[in-house]
């Protein structure tokens, strides 16, 4: 257990940090910046936080960046920071998805780390084409299937790599929320607005915007690579432009299968984020809102009930684990660990040096990967809910 | 609350049974014996309790049957109490599905009404005969889908039909075990060595033993008839001959859908049957395995935990709760549930009174919808996993 | 596990049950009777079911007893049947608390064991003047400690008895209920009229009515002997006549501690019965609510969830399972089993055959036990909430 | 709802904040240092993080403190800071409990505002000196009784205050964990041995370390002023100096009761910190391990779960929320919230500007009544368990 990340922090060694959206009003951002502040691996000093200068100045000034830092386009933020000797380091894109390829672009080719909100753009096109320039560009390129931080999803992954579960058999993957239950776009609410907007969400709604974590987290535990998938999307609620509701149904390479469903118009669901994992020799059973607890269950014996920071977590927990069984960690810590991977790898690269292969982060593949399942999930769908390559 | 039927009971009024199957080493058959007692409604008086004469005998003296009522053969014992003036007023039938067909017949035409383990026939060809046969016969046909006689189960399909969670969307189903894990028909075990072997389960493994029930709840609770499935069965275990896990999509009439999921094959799970519906005004959730906890949230408030017997529960649950909020009631009691409104239904019967619209049980048209459902699943499978009509 | 009882069943090796107590609009008399059906041992014949001729008459014939054993004097009852050659083996007491020492004494003096509600009587001085008139009798004593029949209670006193959780430091016990929040007593609710009324009730509220089943349970899982109690007892509810709230605290020879909270006046809370014992080696919960699951934890390794009927169970909850894990058995199965353990013994006192010791039920020592529990406490809380002897 | 704090953040407006105790090895500094980052309200400038004037340094190094800035005496360090333009503002104190007294005297004298670790020492006689002192400084003195900054805590505070629950009758408290089960202490475990050694930790082992969140929790939710308890103290292992396990009976002013458990003892229990208040209209249930959920029972209404963030949520918990419902924040935002809230009050003083009542944190009376508590249960405990004036 660590309390605290172990590099170098503090104003001195830390990294210096820059994010393109998050100005007042939004919310990832937000979050984006708790992250970066936990293990205190990063100094917030530069931002294009709204393309609109006035309000990317007083968002700014707000977090004390400096006036000079608080830029209106993102374009001219990444010329002019990779110019500068205290330049940052790296950059958070935190807008709408749409931008998120013309943002990251721009800073991979000014030699700038990317860290990049979920998914990973609103097209698969953009998606190749950033994939493209990110191969190229020689510099970091991650992205915040957050998630993946959480320890007990750590040690989940590590049981079943170490063999565990015996082969794998199973994969059932739930994101469940009710947010959408009624035309809240049509509110004015500005969440609902830009994720139910195909030009600025993309084609994908629930998909996109949820769907894709509960794929990724399930293609992170059980190292399954997907072969085929049906998706059945609906929109629900009258007047929607995307979909609120996902089923689908995958079968893996190697014969095993798996289900998903994603919904946002499921009263009495919160962010019901759950994954279960079946094996020859046990099971595994999460779930996002309490998670700190990891069930699992050899074949034929009692369900134990493992705890971050108790007796029975393993390495890859432990390392991620910032304070003792019991106290529970939350998103944002899960959040953080995301930001910490990155600083390692960040850190390393300053230098050269290799990063240790624990250091865990969903990095450009994975999001072409989610990318590849919107993608494929919509074809289903649209040709009537049929099997579909990836 | 209704502490026991309210009917006439002990042995002067009981309604005289005879049961078929559920010899010595059976277990459904004890299920049911208990199921009729907890009541007071029946009394067991016949029964052909094994094919084998020996067996039959002695397993009849422990329950306490006359020798002379203990057949060998379930024809003889419809012919011999139906000519008796004090012969049986219904029967039990235990068997494994293949035989359910004739033995129903045998006693219908008899005379008797008939209370049935589910599902109705292993195969849809003998479900239509039985069918027709039942609906010449004049005599009540009782499938024992006994989920439904959970009083939530009843709270929950009267908050349905009452509009409380306004127009249904959404109905995923569950119904999740792990005894299947390994290969354990080989090892001899008597439930493993019948339930997956297609001549006497029927084609359906999985999906006829379990999956069925959770449909049936689905089905019952939403109130939805199903339009089209799209089911994808397994077989996990080498050599087995019958499925082992299930996926399953729902289209329903009016545009709702479904997933339902059953497993044999998920370590960690006992008999995970749980049923979640959402309409655009609440939600609910139930779980078998904590069956007095209903979860209800009215969309926009915070969720209730209705307990039966507690201050939450409707008319429908208070009539087919025994004891008070707080001391659960479980399996055996909704067993007896089922029990006791057929009881209701044979007592009108002697004398052709009407049955209040209250009393609830599954009958033949139950049987048959899921005999269709388990066609149309195995046909959808053997196809490709494609969407197919029920 | 064992579906039904294994001994002799049916009616002609059913033992002959009379009631006392439990007519029409009672309700512990409708759980004793399906208790004593579940497992098919008993078969009601006889009942002194109210003390009024008519109503007594009127109970009787719903329950199927012939006219001529319905009494309305349950000392004339006790001279009738002891004087039949089919009279009643035993008899079941449901009174209120204050009959059940001279109902007790007229069967037990005519030959006919007792199963008794609890507590034993309405004072101590009564439970000692019983426990004499048991010793002579030669007669079997039965108290319907029912908690102390659910399969994980046994497994939990097993697993204390052979050492899995070391020595026992800590014993907490609670039973919380919330239905006497108000003044229900004056609505004239027959339930809360004679619970609250010392005349009938005994001296003690809330202590001896739950209070007393939470005591069992921990002595009973335990073995632990109490040495000396403080109790600060409280009636909350002007005009109450009995306390409705009590705190104790517990040391037991030998060095352990224990406290015991049980309320009626808890809003939330209905049969909020659980117990939690730790010893040096190790951690058992378990809730009343939820009584398949018993919480196991071995000091330094994950908390185990053992299930009735799953891989974990021991043959001390074997023995008295009756369903499959994950088909939840509930009070009513705890309840029988107190039956079904006293039928082993009425059978073995049929002919002097020697019970097993593996039967366990409640008896006049632990009647006893808990009068003079309650009379400990109350004197305790009188004293101002001093240490007192038990 | 807030992400980040609304104030003045970023390193222009942050607080130069200084700590003392919390280098390498330790815990609860590093808790500290995480809290006071989450918002982004503090900077950390200054430290005497080891009295070993090297280690002091190393430590420091590793959190990018200046050299000159690191100090090996507390004295030296409030006195040079003190002395700087831009010297701290607060300082953390994060040390054993018997070095509270004399480090917040220092920097209270040399006006710096102070943030300091509980219980708030580790005598009476230190705690009512230190109450003296910081009452003449005119500097805040906040106690990171970190509990008290779940939002949900928060909640039930306010739903008590507005007569939700009507007339509180009972407060149940518990604090139970089971990491002293064995001689830890004897091991050389550096938490263990100060936590039992009543030199640093003061006479209470237990009761001091643990015992005291729950009773402050109890008196902050339901507003009740104690007025006499009961404490039986116990070392179960043997050779521990200090308490391993409290048993408290309270009677608060106005007729309410309580009761305390706080035990190190009780294997399978990691943090479990809960409360439960019952007032004659309700009752509310919290449990740390699960923070982000109040239970509130309406008398005579179903439960219902009301979710940080969800739409049962009052103004008091939206105003310490971060995150939607749904997504858990843990222990480290609470303690983050105390920070935050020390944060506008700091501010505020900078100025002598008012400070909005909503703003919450424990203070200097919360921490003697803390040490009168501890005092009252050892002298209790002491003389037989006897109840004893707080």
């Amino acid at each position: 257990m660590t309390i605290e990340s172990t590099g170098k922090t503090g104003h001195a060694g830390a990294i210096r940090l820059g994010m393109v959206g998050g100005g007042q009003g939004a919310f990832i951002g937000g979050v984006h910046r708790i992250a970066s502040r936990i293990d205190g691996d990063y100094q917030l000093v530069a931002g294009a936080l709204s393309s609109d200068a006035e309000r990317s100045k007083a968002s700014g000034a707000e977090l004390g960046l400096a006036p000079e830092r608080c830029y209106a386009d993102f374009d001219e933020m990444a010329q002019a920071e990779a110019a500068r000797a205290d330049g940052i380091e790296a950059v958070a894109i935190v807008t709408p998805n749409h931008m998120h390829f013309p943002v990251a672009k721009a800073f991979l080719e000014a030699g700038i780390h990317v860290i990049c909100d979920k998914p990973l753009t609103s097209t698969l096109k953009d998606a190749e084409a950033l994939a493209e320039v990110a191969g190229d560009a020689g510099r970091l390129f991650v992205l915040t299937h957050n998630y993946s931080g959480y320890p007990m999803i750590r040690q989940a992954r590590e049981m079943v790599q170490s063999g565990t579960l015996g082969a794998i058999r199973l994969v059932q993957m739930e994101y469940v929320q009710d947010w959408l239950t009624e035309d809240l776009e049509s509110s004015g609410q500005k969440q609902a607005s830009w994720r139910t907007d195909p030009a600025r969400s993309g084609a994908g709604g629930c998909i996109g915007d949820i769907g894709t974590h509960a794929y990724q987290l399930g293609g992170f535990v059980s190292g399954l690579k997907t072969d085929t998938v049906l998706a059945d999307l609906t929109s629900f609620v009258p007047g929607r432009r995307v979909d609120d509701n996902v089923s689908v149904l995958l079968r893996f390479e190697g014969g095993a299968k798996g289900m998903l469903w994603a919904s946002q118009v499921a009263p009495g669901n919160e962010n019901g984020l759950s994954l279960r994992v079946y094996g020859d020799k046990g099971g595994l059973e999460w779930h996002q809102e309490q998670p700190n607890h990891l069930w699992y269950t050899p074949f034929g014996e009692p369900k134990r009930l493992i705890t971050r920071g108790g007796s029975g977590a393993t390495p890859a927990a432990e390392r991620v684990t910032r304070v003792p069984a019991g106290h529970p960690e939350g998103y944002l810590e899960g959040f953080a660990t995301i930001y910490r991977e990155a600083a390692e790898a960040i850190r390393a690269a300053r230098t050269g040096a290799s990063v240790s292969k624990d250091v865990q982060f969903p990095g450009i593949a994975d999001g072409l990967s989610g990318m590849r399942f919107i993608d494929a999930c919509i074809r289903s769908s649209n040709e009537g809910a049929v099997w579909t390559k990836v």
